[in-house]
C-alpha cells in the first residue's frame, strides 16, 4: 500500500530524547517499510527513517532556537500533504486535531490516532463536529470520553524487538522511569522500595512547570539513603537500567492513554507494578507480566511475590503484544479497511 | 453581499482591553453590517456585534483560564466555516495563516488580511505553498518579504469616527501610547519630551516578557519630573489623553505593519511626531497631520513646529483615509473583484 505518515513536527523522528508521539511514529514507519510498503513520511527534515521523508521544517522544532512562528511549519505540513494526497491509499495523522478540517476534503482516506488524553472539556464540541472522522484509540480507557466516536479499533503502541533485549537475571533494585511530576507519583515509588528494603533507581526528567514540585516534595524524600537519583538519561541507559530492574514501578495517579515505559520494561523481560490508571489493565496481566495494586501496602506485598513471575513470560507477552511488527499489521488491517469503504475525507461513514 | 468575517479567538471581538486583531474585525463587520450587507462573524460567544454571530468557543481564549487546550476551538471554528462556506459570496479570514490549506478546498472564494509582520523566516517556505491565495494587506511595507505573493490590495485599519472625538484645543503635555517594550522605544519619547521641557504622559501596558526591561531601563528614566506613568487605559481614558496632547509621540524602532495609535490621535485632530518605520510614511503626511523625524535633535525641532500643524487637518485626514466606513467600502471592492473572479477555493489565480 501507498501510505502516508504525518507526524508532529515538534521533535525529531524518533526524538532525541524525549517525545512520545515522534517516537510511536518512527517506529511504526520503519516496520511498515519492513512489511514492504510504500511510505512517505511528512515531518523534519532531521527525521531518521527508512521511509521516503518530505520536510515541512528543516529541524524538529523544539531545537529550533532560532524558529519564532511554530504554526507556520504545522500549517505548511496540511498543504504539503493536501497537495499530494492522490498519491496514497491512506493518510494516518498523528497531528492531534489540526488537520482534521482539512481531512474531510483530501483525495484519500485518512485516520487519526490519538495520542493524548481526550477528557479535555475543549474537546467536546469539536468531537460532535467530527463523529465521521476515523479515529485509532492507544487503549480502550482513552475512548472514554467519546465512546460515540468513529473508533476503527484500538492499536497498542510496539517497539522495535531488539531496542531494550531480554534480560533474565535483574540485579536487586527496583526502577522509577518517567517525568518527576504530581501524576507520576514518584514519592509512591519512594515509599514502597523504603518498606521493602529495596534500592530504587529513578530515571526521570524535571519540566519546568515541575521544578518546585520536586523542590519542595520530591527533593527531601530522595535524599533517603535508599533513592538513587540518575537525571534524565538515553535510551542506552534506560536499556540498563530497566533491564537489571527487579520489577518496574509505575505509581501513576492520572489516566495515562498508554505506559509506554510498561512495555519498555517488558521488553527487558522485567515486571510491571501498576496503580490500575488508564491504559494499565490492557497493559497489565497479573500474575504473568506482573501487578495491579491499590496502595502502598499492596505494592509492598506484591513486590515480596515478584520473583514468583517468569522473565520470559514478560518477555512473551511482550513479543505477543507490543512489538513494532505487531502495531503496523494491527494499522495495515485499519487501512485496508478504510481503503475499501473510501475513496477520500471522511465520505464512507459506514465504516 | 453575503460576508463571512473569521475573527482570531483570542481577545474578544471588541477586545476588553488590548487586541489590535479583534478590534479591526468588530469595527469592520459592524461597518458592513451598516452598508447594508449580511454579515456573519465567527468569533467568540462573548462578542459584540451587529453581525450574525457563529461562536466556536464561550469566551474569548486569554479570558478563559480553564481553557487548557487553545487549539482544539480554532479547529472548531474552521469546521464550522467549512460547513457553510457555499451560503457566502466571501470568506474573509483574520486567523493568521492557520486556515489557508483548508481555503483551498472551501465553496466559496476567501480573503485573508495579514495582520501581523511577515518577516519571520517560517513564512519564507509557507508563502511559496500559498502564491495563489489573496491576501490583503495592511500597509504597502507589511508585502516587503513577500512581493510576489497574490496580493489584492493595502486596506488601512480604520475606526468609527465618533470613537475618538475631534478636540480642537490640547493641554501642554505629550503623550504616548503603547507597549513598554524594547522596540516602541519609550525611552526616546522621554528623553524628546525631557528636552522640549513639557510633560509626558504615557499610558502603556507591560507584558510579562517586558518586565525586566521596564525594571531595568525605563522605569529609572520615569523618575523623572516630567514623565507621568498611567499604567494601561481604557478606551474613554486614551481618548481625553490622546485628545488632550499637543502631540502624540510614536518613536517607534520596528517594522510595525499598522500603527492603529496613529489614526487614533488622528481622529482626535492631535499630530502625530514618528519615527519612518513599517507603515508611519504611509500615515503621516508631513506638515498636514504630522512629522516624520530620524533623530531626537529632529523630534525636539518639530515638536516646537507642531502649533504650526492645523487640528482640524489632523482630523480631516482621519475622515478622509481612516474611518471604519472606508475601510468597509475598500473591503467590499475586493470582495466584489473575487466573486467576480473566483467560485471557491483559490482557482481564480488571474484575478
Amino acid at each position: 500500500m501507498r501510505i502516508a505518515q504525518v507526524a508532529p513536527l515538534f521533535e525529531r523522528v524518533p526524538p532525541v530524547a524525549y517525545g512520545g508521539t515522534e517516537r510511536v511514529v518512527a517506529y511504526l514507519t520503519d516496520a511498515l517499510v519492513e512489511l514492504g510498503h510504500d511510505v512517505t513520511l511528512f515531518a523534519t527534515g532531521d527525521a531518521q527513517t527508512q521511509a521516503k521523508l518530505v520536510p515541512a521544517a528543516q529541524r524538529s522544532l523544539r531545537l529550533d532556537q532560532a524558529c519564532t512562528d511554530q504554526m507556520a511549519p504545522q500549517v505548511l505540513q496540511l498543504e504539503l500533504v493536501s497537495q499530494v494526497a492522490h498519491r496514497f491509499d491512506v493518510i494516518h495523522f498523528h497531528t492531534g486535531f489540526l488537520h482534521l478540517p482539512l481531512a474531510r476534503h483530501l483525495a484519500a482516506p485518512s485516520v487519526t490516532t490519538m495520542h493524548g488524553r481526550l477528557d479535555s472539556p475543549e474537546l467536546v464540541p469539536l468531537m460532535r463536529e467530527f463523529t465521521d472522522a476515523p479515529f485509532v484509540s492507544i487503549s480502550n480507557h482513552q475512548r472514554r470520553p467519546f465512546p460515540g466516536a468513529r473508533w476503527c479499533r484500538t492499536v497498542y503502541h510496539g517497539l522495535p524487538p531488539q531496542l531494550l533485549p531480554f534480560k533474565s537475571r535483574p540485579g536487586g533494585y527496583v526502577a522509577f522511569v518517567g517525568r518527576i511530576s504530581p501524576e507520576k507519583r514518584v514519592d509512591r515509588a519512594i515509599a514502597i522500595a523504603g518498606r521493602a528494603g529495596l534500592e530504587l533507581r529513578v530515571a526521570a526528567k524535571i519540566d519546568a512547570v515541575d521544578r518546585e514540585y520536586f523542590t519542595r516534595e520530591i527533593e527531601p524524600l530522595m535524599r533517603q539513603p535508599h533513592v538513587r537519583y540518575l537525571g534524565e538519561i538515553g535510551d542506552h541507559e534506560k536499556s540498563a537500567l530497566i533491564g537489571g530492574a527487579r520489577a518496574l514501578l509505575f505509581p501513576i495517579d492520572w489516566p495515562e492513554p498508554f505506559g509506554m515505559v510498561v512495555i519498555e520494561a517488558l521488553s527487558c523481560g522485567t515486571p510491571v507494578l501498576a496503580w490500575p490508571c488508564g491504559s494499565v489493565p490492557e497493559l497489565i496481566e497479573p500474575g504473568v507480566n506482573g501487578w495491579i495494586v491499590n496502595s502502598i501496602d499492596e505494592a509492598v506485598e506484591a513486590l515480596a511475590r515478584v520473583t514468583a513471575i517468569d522473565r520470559a513470560a514478560c518477555r512473551a507477552s511482550f513479543e505477543r503484544r507490543f512489538t513494532a511488527d505487531r502495531m503496523a499489521r494491527d494499522y495495515v488491517g485499519v487501512y485496508q479497511r478504510l481503503r475499501e469503504s473510501s475513496r477520500g475525507g471522511f465520505e464512507a461513514r459506514t465504516a
